[in-house]
């Protein structure tokens, strides 16, 4: 397992069993905890009561305590053991019934039924319990205690971001969440894995673009960010990704933007393809993260999303049993070697242009490889090749395409060539 | 049987004796009769000798009676027995000849033995029968008294119109031929369908589109109609169909416009594929009727055909087979049915533009199902995938193509969508 | 075989023998025999030092002998035998050395070993001899006497131009190269092919485009052309092909230009198409001839290949096996015929338009077959779909890729309708 792995792994265990909702003190605290080593990071509250185009930023949620006791005394369910047990926004309850009036607050999965299911209820007020099935045909008939201790009032939504500025204004946009109690592939693996992404960002000389990432809840905060910023938002990324889903160590997904044709998805379309990597192509169609609000008619950004294994295409999804050990090192380092190449792609993709006319003659530059091995013949099919498209209209990801060769591959070929001024950057 | 089935049918089995040609009064007789259901039906008659771009409306002809006489005496050939013996626009006769004689003007099909054919001659003055191949067989050498009494003269060409005006000017062009004597599919089913179209369409209350529908001959009738209102049917018309061989109960045919990209091959691909019918798409290359016309260059209007077995595509076509007992109520009315649903998305499909920015909250307008089964599931993905591409810049079936259902799905959605102020209709 | 295989066949065997590299006299004396031919033909030479782009005309070679003498006194290598012996622009050497020392400037093909290589060395002066590797493993350790007469001096490189004038100024550009000693395929097959397809086009009467033809040294030589004519080239060439491996009887190539969208390739592809051939479509990433240069950025002229077994595909290539046996007649008869058959659709290709709306009425002039059988059907199909086309925007080759008909099955059918007036040519 690759060092990074491990240590986005363990970001991820350090964060996992904080209790995090759209709002609440666990929310501040794993912003914290990531801005001890993104110093950088600036964290934002949003009034409960902000009006975001068509919704309206809930009241504050903060739970304490919650547990349901049995006939017998038994404390059978407890919050303090796993936060899943509790609908996410329930409000307080403290009360006796018995089973039949329970059983309409209680959640389970008959058809798996080690697992506690992850349920909310943000916009309905209202409270509930989630349990095993095998833990739920247990409990008998009888009188039970039903505790929840929880506040839901007037208070803030809270988010982070981060600016890396770089040789230009234009932007590549990265947008993570953190709004999911303690479970791991979704959603630990892609606050923790962008922390480690800013940082390999940040220690770039002087990047290209500049870089905006945000820490955000789902679904709300995506639109109340859209809401503040759609105008600068709109006139200078050029590509972007919502980074979800990225632990485990099955296959890679790729889940385009509206229209398929942004710059994001060239460059995730040629990472994956060029790259021995198995992954399943999803249609927009099968959307469910916050590509809703950043694709949306209007909005259009230019963002789309690169996964291990998609969101709800997975037994484990949105149950306990997404948990730590359904995530890994191995996973988490292939998803940010991914994402690292997306971003050297971003940086290395200008549109070039041939300075001289026919052929150069690379001998009298000393470009040609003195030896013939197979290897050097690759190399000189690439030079030719990259040459022979290199019209001031096709951008490095283009002729790569057309040349069917890595991008990578010709990096070291593009800095010769510039060196040697037989190349330009045209944009 | 569905009761419209029946009823074209029957109009179908009312207008098969008649004797039609392009001219003459059995298209008279056979409009009079449709008049009767469509009281606003305009005929009108065009004068031999009218010059129709590089076309001249012929003579008119009548015919009253024809026979063979053969050597014994026997009637074997009678025009009032079947109208498809006599070859169209033959001139009259009053002769005696040998059978070799004859045999130079009689008509068999020797792979069809039991079939008459239907041979006209309508741009060279000539003589024929038409018999089956077993009838002919059986003449024997000879004397044979031929007769034929029919008049070729100065006199008109003989069309009906009807506009049923709707809230725009921008029209839907429907045409339809009844040149042919008695044969069913091809073509009594045509106008039988159409007169019962229309019919429909003057029941909606008020339609989107004004509707202009013909009754015409073949060819000749297209290009006078064309000849003479060309300017306003190319700056009127949106999409029309040229409605012919749609009575049997066989396949759907798909014959496109000439560049298959007209208004109305978008309605005729958006029904065909996305009901549970068979069809088969053919070329423009395999054109055969007016459609001939209508997508010449110069001419170019967006009209294309939807078929049930398509002409020259079935052993009894042209011939004395293609009889009431080829076509049925069934195969009339799964005809009707997806006119009827062409009309009706022709109607419906406007360009929607969503008038929120990100996702529409629909919980709080009641726009949410409230309970969840596989059917409101299906209706929740229908909602949120045609918000996620109302971007003002694709019409109903775009979007219902990208989004992978049928259009008249989300009539109701939309319907609400406009209601609650959601969408907007762009044009 | 056609005769005209057999002509050309004829100047092959005439100029193999020849001794020719990108300079010299072996050059001068290849063209003056094609002049004796091509009486129009111009010789042009470009002095030593002259600078085409990125690359310098250099020195001219010339070779009088050459031969290696065994330890045993005999004559094991001669030039005069096999001019493929001395690699090509070796200098002088008259000198006794070791075998082991020789082996350094010994060439030959272990997997091939029947086959004397053919290698040059331009750009970096040295020596060196090629042999079969049967000869070489016969070779006997001791010393050897090694002598090469040759001159490496200021002179210059020689080509010839072969302008055929047209009714207008717009051309079509033919290159073909005779850099190569002798070899059949490649390349004695393209400069014999070129210059009976110029004895040709001389023929006909008036051709529509102007023709230029040039037979040049590869690559250096297209460098030069097109460094003194590149303004004039772009203004003026519509269409072109590098005619090169147009020899053997085996299959047809087609190597695009590189948008693989100019005319040539459009005329190529038809032509190939719609011929009962046999071909290979290669990619542009396979180019290894003077499209590397026509084709470049910036150059972009519209020049494509057509060829039999191109170069690098088959094993005799660049060997002393790509003799007069691995060319013949058949082949060479049959890339002529392509090659003509191009040269005609070009001059047949233009756009026309049907001036009469609607079908026009063909019988009244005509041109409407009287006997009905399957040949006349076709022919009937052909020109009411051409006509169903010829809306002044598509040209001769569209409208035939269209209605599925070869372009030259239309040439007398267009005939006919510029004579009755039914169309003009737009273009």
């Amino acid at each position: 397992m690759k060092n990074i792995g491990k240590k986005i792994y363990q970001l991820c265990k350090v964060l996992f069993p904080i209790n995090r909702s759209i709002t609440g003190d666990g929310v501040r605290k794993t912003l914290d905890i990531i801005k001890e080593q993104l110093p950088h990071l600036v964290l934002h509250e949003v009034p409960t009561g902000t009006k975001c185009f068509d919704w309206i930023i809930p009241k504050e949620w903060n739970i304490s305590d919650a547990y349901i006791i049995d006939p017998n005394g038994n404390k059978v369910v407890d919050f303090k053991e796993n936060n899943l047990h509790v609908v996410g926004y329930s409000k307080s309850i403290d009360c006796i019934m018995d089973l039949e009036q329970l059983n309409d607050h209680l959640y389970s999965i008959p058809s798996n039924p080690a697992a506690v299911p992850y349920i909310t209820s943000y916009y309905k007020e209202t409270w509930g319990f989630c349990v095993s099935h095998n833990q739920r045909k247990k409990m008998v008939s009888g009188k039970y205690k039903v505790y929840i201790d929880s506040t839901l009032s007037d208070g803030s939504l809270t988010y982070a971001e981060l600016l890396i500025p770089g040789e230009i204004k234009d932007e590549i946009f990265l947008s993570t969440y953190m709004c999911h109690p303690s479970m791991a592939n979704n959603e630990l693996s892609g606050p923790a894995l962008t922390t480690f992404l800013a940082e390999y960002i940040q220690k770039i000389k002087k990047t290209r673009y500049s870089y905006r990432i945000i820490f955000i809840p789902e679904t709300i905060g995506s639109i109340m960010y859209l809401s503040k910023h759609l105008k600068y938002l709109k006139e200078n990324v050029v590509a972007g990704f919502n980074i979800t889903c990225v632990g485990d160590n099955n296959t890679y997904s790729y889940l385009p933007s509206r229209r398929e044709n942004s710059l994001s998805d060239k460059v995730a379309l040629h990472v994956l393809e060029h790259s021995p990597l198995e992954y399943k192509k999803y249609s927009f169609l099968e959307r469910g993260s916050d590509e809703r609000q950043y694709c949306s008619p209007g909005i259009d950004l230019p963002i789309c999303s690169v996964m291990r294994t998609k969101y709800a295409e997975y037994e484990e999804y949105h149950t306990s049993l997404d948990n730590l050990y359904y995530i890994s090192g191995d996973g988490l380092s292939g998803a940010y070697d991914v994402y690292k190449k997306m971003i050297d792609l971003l940086e290395n993709n200008y549109t070039y242009k041939c300075n001289i006319l026919c052929e150069p003659q690379l001998g009298k530059r000393g470009l040609y490889p003195t030896t013939s091995t197979k290897e050097t013949h690759e190399i000189v099919a690439d030079q030719m090749n990259f040459l022979a498209y290199c019209d001031g209209s096709l951008d490095l990801i283009d002729i790569a395409n057309i040349i069917k060769t890595p991008a990578w591959n010709l990096y070291d070929i593009i800095n010769k060539f510039l060196e040697h001024g037989i190349i330009s950057r045209v944009r």
